[in-house]
């Protein structure tokens, strides 16, 4: 879910208000929102998949297509604290798609639902110039697993579930039409959420979000929700050397791809350092009280900057 | 919400098989899906507007896009017998959209999210070559006022809230550049959803459908889930003069808007004839064990065929 983008507008305080409704526990600016129903709580995202922007059928196939709609929003729910339970599927058709495209599309959904034991329940479809495909899903939270982008506190440390960087490394050796680099195509046409890496230790977690958008992006949205700031240990992102391999034969940065790229789906989150035994992963910073995200590599501290994402054009 | 464009591929019953979770209490194939949380029954659904399909700049503000983006979906929860609570907002825009009507969308959405006092709790932005707009719609329905497509009995009336071919005449009055006619263009441009013209009487109805897609097609989705027939009196179908006027004006029959055109966004519902004095609108046909949708006009009974939709292009 994100609607960072009316932010570039300048548009989310005009746009958006506080929800009158006083079973909306989270609104605007997180993963997905939060309600009640009753004595439950759900949690409700929607994700959506423009052919030519978030996917080609030149290196995916239409199961594929099908299976990352359903992952990217149960990686949402997953960013919650929350189990996916159900959802629903909108899709724009352009006229001339074939059937078979369509079902084998569904068919991919079905399968990651089945996966994450989620049912499809009802959606939409209409025509349009271009292939969209718009998932709604809720899931359900317990209430002392519910972790938000604003529950970060100062002298936590920040722990990422598994390495960065491979599926923006994987778009650009398909981009580039190379052979080879299996691990980071794979890594970009079958992204999986990666709830099940946290659902033993929950509890123990203060803020959390999914890498979508690069792992600065991410800090900073958590930053900027906890009212903090935080140091990222470059050295310390898990890059895999066929991340690094893949860069390079195309010229590019891997801690870039790590950092600025996305669709990683890995799951960021924040953690008191007398948990930090209780949970797993990999280390690569930690929340100050001071503002601002910086980087930090062997001694040297660089304000995260704009011009970190504006420069970099994957 | 409408899947039933799969019914036209053959592929709903390969695409979607049954719930497996046993709080699914409606799926696939009603205005919107039913679901129990905790103690709550919730009713979900999603409509997408595609710009150039659902709507035209040329005659819809930006305000008005919004407005029915909303009103389209609450008609969706209302007929279910339910009232609306929160939406959540999935928008795809072209680059080259100005902001200001971006912000103006929005705006329309929110006065009309304001009027149904429900909540906008999130979405989702991206990039595309073309307008769309899909909203998620969640609501809660009491168990005792719950109106499903499926729950029609033979001997039950068929009621319609309101007139009907107002907006295909409107559009129509659009698309020739006519002057005047400003009934059914308002009907068009500016759609209400109506579920406070049942909600005191809920619990009188068997089954319940908004009008989106003509009268005739509403009637055969509650006759296909009811397993029964119907007849339609087409010399009782509510039908306003200045729609008539307009239909001429165009040279086109106001009786195949009100059956085979669509967007009125009037409810539907069918009631035992115990209960035909306990509610409100317009008495249209009834229901019959005996398949099959006939239309009703002076001693004459016509079965509706496949060709009244097809040779029908508004």
């Amino acid at each position: 879910m994100k609607l960072s983008k009316l932010g570039e507008f300048g548009l989310i305080d005009r746009i958006y208000k506080k929800a009158k409704n006083k079973d909306v526990l989270v609104g605007i600016g997180d993963d997905a929102a939060i309600i009640k129903a009753g004595n439950k709580l759900l949690a409700i995202t929607t994700d959506t998949l423009v052919e030519g922007d978030h996917f080609s059928f030149e290196y995916f196939t239409p199961k594929q297509v099908g299976k990352k709609a359903i992952e990217i929003n149960v990686s949402d729910i997953g960013a919650m604290g929350g189990i996916p339970k159900y959802a629903l599927v909108s899709l724009v058709l352009p006229k001339d798609l074939e059937v078979g495209i369509i079902e084998k599309i569904y068919k991919g959904m079905r399968e990651s639902g089945d996966h994450h034991k989620l049912d499809i329940i009802g959606g939409n479809i209409t025509h349009g110039t271009q292939l969209v495909i718009d998932i709604d899903m809720i899931g359900e939270v317990k209430k002392e697993n519910l972790c938000l982008r604003s529950h970060a506190k100062p002298g936590d440390f920040i722990i990422v579930t598994g390495d960065l960087g491979a599926s923006t490394a994987g778009l650009n050796i398909f981009r580039n039409k190379l052979i080879n680099h299996n691990y980071v195509k794979q890594k970009h046409i079958e992204p999986k959420a990666k709830l099940n890496k946290v659902k033993p230790f929950l509890k123990y977690i203060n803020a959390m979000i999914d890498v979508s958008d690069g792992l600065a992006s991410e800090v900073k949205h958590i930053c900027e929700q906890s009212k903090t700031g935080a140091v990222i240990y470059t050295d310390n992102i898990p890059i895999k050397d066929e991340t690094r391999d893949a860069a390079k034969a195309v010229k590019k940065e891997a801690l870039d791809y790590a950092l600025y790229g996305g669709e990683d789906f890995e799951l960021v989150f924040t953690v008191e350092e007398k948990n930090l035994n209780k949970v797993k992963g990999f280390l690569v910073g930690e929340i100050t009280k001071k503002k601002g995200v910086y980087l930090y590599s062997k001694g040297k501290k660089t304000l995260l900057s704009k011009k970190g994402y504006d420069h970099f054009n994957v």
